[in-house]
């Protein structure tokens, strides 16, 4: 066998490739993307019918058709190789270039063919009808996709018909992800020795990194130990655009996360008016947000999703964030509440009533259970069982 | 230089991994995932404060405190090296393993410690107070994350608590997408002759692939040719878990689509009561669920998130699909439509007021410019300026 014969002889199975779409998907332009030529650059037709002089058409009804010679059929995807002149016309699919002379197209539903080489138009048509005008999708200069919105699949089509194959993004934020204490051990351990609990926030707050489109960086578990934590937390502030630590349950793990973050930047705020939620730590490292969650999973979470995903947005240049699904419904009980915090309430939704979800702010089970969540702002003092609350639902 | 001197002497410069959480977020359980053991294994503290036996503290006040020796102190991540008698206490921080003896936590914020080695309880606790019970979170059997419901954020962290770090999983479903016509071309081609427009739909259909849970497989641009598409609808129809086909905005290329559809498999419904988006079919290929879209790439996209999005997410093992971002809006004009027919508007949303954006279906720009979209059903035969509708934003 020749090396040729072999080669051939073999006929390997071809394998179609899974296409990464998505750094395209949700990627926020940098600037506005504009178009640089006319679309469509031709005037196209926008029904199946007969390109016409639309004057020749003035006349004509459903009782007295106009009656025209055709003189030729425009093939999809070429330039037609003729002209339309008075009294004629050509055949035309949807989507194929009019023809020099013609103004209008006749759908063919409005047609008929009385004879070979000849048709009957039984509608009159107005120049312009049945034909998408060049520039009609864009101008030159138009704005195709705003700066700041994610990329939508829509916008994925109209920069794929102007021939747009790339545009000036912001960088998907890296987002550093570090978790703290002596007792926190990785989530892959399968025996617990007593007083170890697994790493439950690190995997959860990567998905809501990533659901608020950046790339979670997880940077491993630290002892509650100040250089430990320093030098993970430094070399997350050099490397990555935002750092969030999940601090350790107990004074004293917070404590350290907080004078740690003091040498690295500059606290901003040590303690947030939300319940559950309060010992939240926010620094600024240098252009680096650096965000210290509670220890207690579901307040974590909570915190991540007011304070953490708006953040990562930000970095990430959004201006104009995605809508977030949500559904108004009448609370099943009454809500307490203190003045001057806002609480966040873990809810069920079924037919328009929201069941609150309570329990240990160190149980995830509520948040997993719940639909969605709704707040009960800083100036009330609770709310009354029927009253109507928007609850943002988990997506 | 030694080897290893000179291995000492590079002291390379170390990149932290972003690791890909998106295969675990979002994924769709194929069964219940069940907790193997009790979550926690032990009693933990919620609060900073002392491990007490409660009896201790039911004559405790403000100005009588109960008045007792503390025995050690409990570190986080160990088993406590002591245990907790009558009259006695130990320190502990949140998340610290209860000790032996005790059955609550008196926060720190309610004792006091005039002597060393001593505090002073002023509030009385029930037993349990202060503690995270075993198995609070869940028991052995319990349901941690039903089938069917993409996994969110807080999923993946109850997973990690549970040490669960695999799942049973329906395959994110193949969806291939072929586009056709002989006027279509890559959308990378920088020249346009007459007559040709670059290929809008894949890309698109591509994002909403993505969107819906599904890996796009783009299998290129065939032309008007029965054989050609019948080769490239035969593989993906092998390959693939669903078929996608821009059917070409003809009445000649839809035909063809539909001709090989009906060679392939069974054609279940050749057009669709729905504006725009008549042009519609769909075809079950053994097993593979094949939809042919219209031409016209806005009437496609439509006609894709009626139909082709919610197939994906059945392919794909989704039995609760995630909420809809959407809001209630007025119209801002009369819309009319034709009765028997689903008519599908797309609307810019501003204040509470729903602008519908009308222009040829051969344009995407009306869907790039919309917030969102909105129904008018198929008994209606328009809806009246200041009508209520629900519009479905675009995420």
């Amino acid at each position: 066998m020749t090396v040729a014969e072999a080669l051939a002889a073999l006929a390997p199975a071809r394998r179609s490739e899974v296409l990464d779409i998505a750094p395209m998907l949700g990627a926020v332009p940098a600037r506005d993307v504009i178009a640089g030529e006319q679309i469509p650059p031709y005037a196209r037709a926008t029904v199946d019918g007969f390109a016409v002089r639309a004057v020749d058409t003035y006349a004509a009804s459903e009782t007295l058709p106009a009656f025209v010679e055709v003189t030729g059929a425009v093939a999809m995807g070429r330039a037609p190789d003729g002209e339309v002149g008075p009294g004629a016309a050509m055949a035309i699919p949807t989507g194929g270039l009019l023809p020099h002379g013609a103004d209008a197209v006749v759908m063919v539903e409005h047609t008929s063919e009385p004879m070979p080489g000849h048709v009957e138009l039984m509608r009159r048509v107005a120049p312009g009808e049945g034909v998408l005008h060049p520039g009609e999708e864009a101008q030159p200069g138009d704005v195709l996709a705003p700066a700041g919105r994610p990329l939508r699949g829509a916008d994925l089509g109209l920069l794929a018909a102007a021939g747009i194959t790339e545009v000036a993004a912001h960088a998907r934020p890296r987002v550093a992800i570090v978790s703290t204490g002596d007792e926190v051990v990785p989530d892959a351990t399968r025996e617990l020795s007593p007083g170890q609990v697994r790493d439950a926030c690190a995997p959860a707050l990567a998905g809501l990194v990533h659901e608020a489109g950046g790339d979670p960086v997880l940077r491993g578990i630290v002892s509650d130990d100040a250089a430990a934590l320093e030098h993970v937390l430094s070399e997350a502030v050099g490397e990555d655009d935002m750092v969030v630590v999940s601090a350790g349950s107990s004074v004293g793990a917070r404590d350290l996360t907080a004078n740690v973050a003091g040498r690295l930047g500059r606290v901003v705020c040590h303690g947030l008016a939300v319940k559950p939620g309060k010992p939240t730590l926010l620094a600024d490292c240098g252009g680096v947000p650096l965000v210290g969650l509670p220890g207690n999973p579901r307040s974590a979470l909570v915190v991540f999703r007011l304070v953490g995903m708006p953040l990562v947005r930000v970095v990430g240049g959004v201006t104009a964030p995605p809508p977030e699904p949500s559904v108004s419904a009448r609370l099943a009980r009454d809500v307490p509440s203190a003045a001057g915090r806002l609480d966040v309430v873990q809810a069920a939704v079924d037919a328009g009533v929201a069941t609150p979800l309570f329990g240990s702010s160190a149980l995830l089970g509520p948040m997993v259970r719940a639909d969605g969540w709704f707040c009960v702002p800083e100036a009330d003092t609770g709310l009354a069982e029927g009253a109507v609350v928007l609850v943002r639902l988990y997506a």
